[in-house]
C-alpha cells in the first residue's frame, strides 16, 4: 500500500516541506518545488545524467546499477546521485539535506526578431458604432441595440463584455474592436486594446505584449518552459504525463502558472488593466498545445501518431486555471499534424511566405525542428527532433543556454600576428 | 479615511471573526457570514424593520431616529436594534455579542409539480458515431475524425471534451449526445448524461438534477436565495449592488457559491461524476440573470428600464467562479424584457401553451409576478411585484415561509356542533 509521508528538504539555505508517497523518486518530489528547476532532459529515465544532486544528510535508497553509468565512481563516493533513481527512505525525522548541482544558471532566451515580410494588413481596427438612445417605446437591451447595428462575433456574447457594456450604458456611441467585419470586443473610451502573443517552445516560453490597433510590440518576457523539469523534449514530456495518474493536470498547471504570471507581470509593468487585454494567442507544437489544455498527448508518441485535436480553439483563461489574469480569453490557432504545430501555421502566416511567387524555405529550429517549403503553389512540411544538438542531453559535459555557457567565440590576430581569443 | 478593523461577533454559541471598514453597518458585516441569514427585505433601507438583532455586549452607535419607527420603545430598551442602522464602534477588544432575532427558521420552498402538458419531444438523444481506425496513411486528429462523421456544435470544441475524447481514443465508435442533429457532448461508455435545471427565484432557488436522455428528474435541492440578505425584491437587490463599489461581484459570488454547492451536493448524493454533467441551465428574472453574470442591473430599476442583455448565453462555470463544479458549462436561455425574464420563456416553452389553439393563461406568481396570455396566435406578457403579499416585508408581524409560520388553516365542526381549528 502506498503511504503518504511528509518530506523536509533543505536545498542550500532554504527548507521546503512537501508531501510524497512511497515510491516517489527524489526527482518527482523536487518537481513539486517551483524554486528548484532540476534539469532532467530525459524526463527521469535515468540515462541523461543531468538531474544530479548531492545528498548531504538523511536516508535514501542505495545507488542502483543504472547510476554507475552516467555517474563516475568518484561522484558516487561524494554522495552525488541521480534524483530520478533515488528514493527518500526512513521516517525523515532527520530532514533530507541536498545540494542541487545543475540547472541553477539564469537561462538566456533569444527573443529578438527583425525585418522580414511585414504583415500586409493589420488584423484589427477600431470602429465607432452609433446607437439610438433607449426610451420607454424602445426597450431593447443594450446588447440587442449593438447587435442590431453591427455584426457581432459570437465570442463577444460573454459576461466580461456585458459588464463592460453596462459600464458604458447611456453612451450613444460605442467603440468596437473589429476583426474581418465583425465586432470582437468592446473598447473602453480612450483605451487601447492589447493582446499577448505567446510562443510555447518545448524549451523556452516567450510572451509578447502587443498593442492590437497598431500591431506594435510593447514588451516581452522570456523564460525556460517550467515543464522542462519533466523532460527536455516532447517524447520525454509525454512519458512524464503517462508516468503518473494526474500527469496531464500536473504539466498543465506548470505551464498555465507560468504563462499566467508572465502575462500578469507584463500588464502590471505597463499599467494595462485586464479590461484592455482582449485576448491571449498561444502557439506551440501540437504536444505543447495538448499539455496547455490538459489533454494527454500519449497517442502523439506512438504510431500512427494521432493527435487528439489539431483544430483551432478559444476558451476563457479561467477554464484553464489562470488566476492572476482571469477575465480574458485564450485562442489557439490550428495545428497541421502531430509534429507540425500551430507555431508553424502562425509562422507561415505571419511571414507571408505563401503570398510569394518564388519558392521560400521557412525554418523553425528549436527543440523540435520544423521546415516548411513554399514552392510557389503548395506548402510542404516536415519535422524532426533537433534539440539534442543544442541542449546537451545525453552528453557528459554539455548544458543548455544558461549564464556561463559559451554562446559565442571569435578569434583575432594580435599585433604580433598571433591568433588569440578576443 | 476608512480604516480596516477586525470584528469579533458572537451570535448565540458561535464566534465569527470578520473584517470591516469604518462606516460598515452591522448588517453589512453580518452579510459576510454565510451561517447568518439575517432577513432584510428592504435591503438595508431602514424601513422594513426585519433585520433586528439584540446587542448583548460591545459598543455600537446610538439609536437613530429611523429606528424609533419600526422598533417599539420597549424593544430599544431591551437592546434590540436594526442591524442596518447600527455601526460597530470602539476598538472591539470586547467582542460584539449579538442575538439574531428573525430569519432563523428553516425555509419551506415549494418544489413539486405534476401533470400539465409534457414536453412532446425530448430534446436530447444518444447516437453512436463510427470512426475509421487511424493509420499512418490517415493521420487526421481524433476531433477531425469525429467532425468528419457528424455535425458538431461549436460548443463541443472545448478542453473538457478533448480530454474525454483522448480517454476514448482507439475506440472505433463514440457515443454522442445529440441536440437537433448536432453533437453537443461526448458520452462516456455506459454512462448517462445529466444536467441541472436551475430556477433562480428572487426569494428561492431550486436546482433539479435531470437525466437528459430520459428527461426524468432524479432529485432536487431547494433553498432561500442567499442574496436575500441584500434585499427581498429585485429593486432592493439592485440598490444593494449600487451601494458598494464591488456590489455586483458580491451578489454574484453569493448566488454562484450557492448554486455551486447545491449542484455539487446533488451530484455527490447520486454518484454522478462531473464528466457526466453536461450542462447547467439557469433561468430567472432578468435581474437575477444579470446578477449571476456579475453584470450591474442598475438600468433595470430606472426608466426607460433598459437591461444590459436579454440574449441567451453559454459559458464555462469556472468563468463565473464555480469551484466545486468547475468543468462544465452553464446555459442561460434568453429573456424577453427587463421584467419578463428567462423563467417565463422557459415556462412557456416547457408548458407547451403556444402549441394550443385555445387561449391559455400562464401565471408565475413569485416575488415578481408574471402573467403570459397565449391568445392562440400571439403571446402577451406583463409583470408586477407580487412579493410583499407573501413575504411580510414592511409589516410588523409578518414572516416568510419559514418553519413555524402558518402555512395552512382549516376549521372543522366538532361533535357539539362548534367550529374549531383542526
Amino acid at each position: 500500500m502506498t503511504q503518504e509521508r511528509v518530506l523536509t528538504i533543505i536545498d542550500r539555505e532554504t527548507t521546503y516541506t512537501i508531501g510524497a508517497t512511497d515510491g516517489t523518486t527524489l526527482l518527482q518530489a523536487l518537481r513539486q518545488i517551483p524554486d528548484i528547476l532540476l534539469d532532467a532532459p530525459c524526463g527521469g529515465n535515468g540515462n541523461c545524467g543531468k538531474c544530479k544532486v548531492r545528498i548531504l544528510q538523511g536516508e535514501v535508497s542505495p545507488p542502483q546499477p543504472e547510476e554507475t553509468h552516467p555517474l563516475a565512481a568518484e561522484e558516487l563516493s561524494q554522495g552525488i546521485r541521480l534524483a530520478c533513481r533515488t528514493y527518500p527512505l526512513g521516517n525523515q525525522d532527520l530532514p533530507l539535506k541536498i545540494a542541487t548541482i545543475h540547472g541553477r544558471g539564469t537561462s538566456q532566451v533569444m527573443t529578438g526578431f527583425s525585418g522580414g515580410t511585414p504583415l500586409e494588413v493589420l488584423r484589427f481596427h477600431a470602429q465607432e458604432i452609433h446607437l439610438k438612445s433607449s426610451s420607454v417605446e424602445d426597450q431593447r437591451s443594450q446588447l440587442t441595440r449593438l447587435t442590431d447595428e453591427v455584426a457581432v462575433h459570437p465570442a463577444m456574447k460573454n459576461p466580461r463584455t456585458l459588464r463592460k457594456l453596462q459600464r458604458q450604458i447611456g453612451r450613444t456611441s460605442l467603440n468596437c474592436l473589429m476583426d474581418q467585419g465583425k465586432a470582437v470586443a468592446l473598447l473602453n473610451p480612450g483605451d487601447n486594446a492589447f493582446g499577448c502573443a505567446i510562443d510555447i517552445g518545448t524549451t523556452t516560453v516567450v510572451v509578447y505584449l502587443v498593442e492590437l490597433l497598431s500591431g506594435s510590440i510593447v514588451d516581452h518576457r522570456a523564460a525556460l518552459n517550467a515543464q522542462k523539469r519533466f523532460g527536455a523534449d516532447v517524447i520525454s514530456r509525454i512519458e512524464a504525463v503517462s508516468r503518473q495518474a494526474n500527469g496531464s493536470e500536473l504539466l498543465q498547471r506548470s505551464i498555465v502558472q507560468q504563462l499566467d504570471w508572465m502575462a500578469a507581470e507584463l500588464c502590471e509593468a505597463h499599467g494595462i488593466s485586464e479590461d484592455s487585454l482582449v485576448e491571449l494567442c498561444a502557439v506551440g507544437n501540437t504536444t505543447m498545445l495538448h499539455l496547455l489544455l490538459g489533454v494527454d498527448p500519449a497517442t502523439i508518441a506512438v504510431a500512427p501518431f494521432t493527435p487528439v485535436f489539431t483544430e483551432s480553439l478559444s476558451c476563457p483563461v479561467a477554464q484553464l486555471g489562470f488566476k492572476h489574469i482571469s477575465d480574458t480569453y485564450i485562442h489557439l490557432p490550428g495545428s497541421i499534424a502531430s509534429y507540425v504545430g500551430a507555431d508553424i501555421t502562425a509562422g507561415v502566416f505571419a511571414s507571408g511566405i505563401t503570398r510569394q511567387t518564388d519558392p521560400v524555405l521557412f525554418l523553425d529550429i528549436g527543440t523540435n525542428g520544423e521546415i516548411a517549403l513554399w514552392d510557389g503553389a503548395q506548402l510542404h512540411c516536415c519535422s524532426s527532433a533537433a534539440g539534442p544538438a543544442f541542449e546537451g542531453a545525453s552528453i557528459l559535459h554539455g548544458t543548455g543556454g544558461i549564464t556561463g555557457a559559451v554562446s559565442s567565440v571569435s578569434w583575432v590576430r594580435d599585433d604580433q600576428g598571433r591568433i588569440r581569443k578576443s
